[in-house]
């Protein structure tokens, strides 16, 4: 139990990350470990969206831990311009490092679950990337911008950015989305 | 899906209902919403400890909605003269209005979801409740004192308010946390 405790308090750090994204009601940046309770949330209330049968247990259990790495790695935003190669070698290690924390099985199992999120070709990895992609576009047409226009993206890289992810898993949600995205570049 | 969205946009606003306890590093107080995902993470990694046989599928989304209806009711702190009976009140109101926004299926089985939570007597509810218990006493040892000292709460006073619910979902956790404790107090 000392190892899971150990882990359990080690990522209280996922508070501290914060994110580019704002919440609705702009009072502030939002942080990896309540944008990973709200994506569990979406997944939770929006399961029936999943253009694939999915175990809705399992993208819950996903995004949970989807940004844990981010405690050693840090945040990687979609508008940036970041070294792609060198994220994924920094989120390996710390994968590592952190689910390594556990007893053996448990943390094999987690990063397993995690590198399935990543690699995002399961129906339930496809299914909870679309959510991770959905709710920041929630948030930045909630709140007139956000990092759009942070980042001065136009409407075609908010479709190309966003597009293939979503509707990959859902493309009710793709659909609904799109309509919110052109009615806010209007 | 546009009551299943506003639902998901109204409860963004958890993220700004902010708890007694600290996090872990001191640098301010954890709020409802990271602290429903980590509780969450604490049920994931510690199903095994529960007393009773559980469904820890059930457990995790009862601690993803457990603290929803702060968002009208507010926080409610353990160590605060609160009139539990007014609280409750606000609480069923609370649940009712922000349920009420998803379809109604769906709605309904949330509040029922949170109700059996509330009650605390179903074996799920009691690990969960455990849990929520739990997780302020591994972070009040861990800065030293957090909201005990803050309320000026004796050893015996700890025992009394944690103990019971903690010991009723997981023996094993409270014998750890008894531990804790009186190395804390010694």
């Amino acid at each position: 139990m000392d190892k899971q405790l150990a882990f359990l308090q080690e990522i209280d750090k996922l508070k501290s990350v914060v994110r580019k994204s704002p919440l609705i009601d702009q009072s502030r940046r939002e942080n990896s470990a309540e944008h990973s309770w709200h994506l569990a949330m979406y997944a939770l209330i929006l399961a029936d969206s999943s253009n694939q049968a999915i175990d809705i247990n399992r993208v819950i259990r996903m995004l949970l831990i989807h940004d844990i790495v981010e405690i050693d790695a840090g945040d990687h935003p979609l508008h940036g311009a970041a070294d792609n190669g060198q994220q994924e070698v920094l989120e390996q290690q710390a994968a590592q490092r952190l689910f390594g924390l556990l007893p053996e099985n448990q943390g094999r199992e987690l990063i397993e679950l995690w590198r399935e999120f990543e690699a995002g070709t399961s129906d339930d990895a496809a299914f909870a990337k679309a959510l991770d992609r959905f709710q920041p576009l929630i948030h930045n047409v909630a709140t007139g911008g956000g990092t759009w226009l942070e980042a001065n993206v136009t409407e075609a890289q908010v479709n190309e950015r966003y597009g293939p992810t979503i509707n990959k898993g859902s493309a009710s949600l793709w659909s609904k989305a799109k309509n919110l995205v052109e009615n806010h570049f209007r």
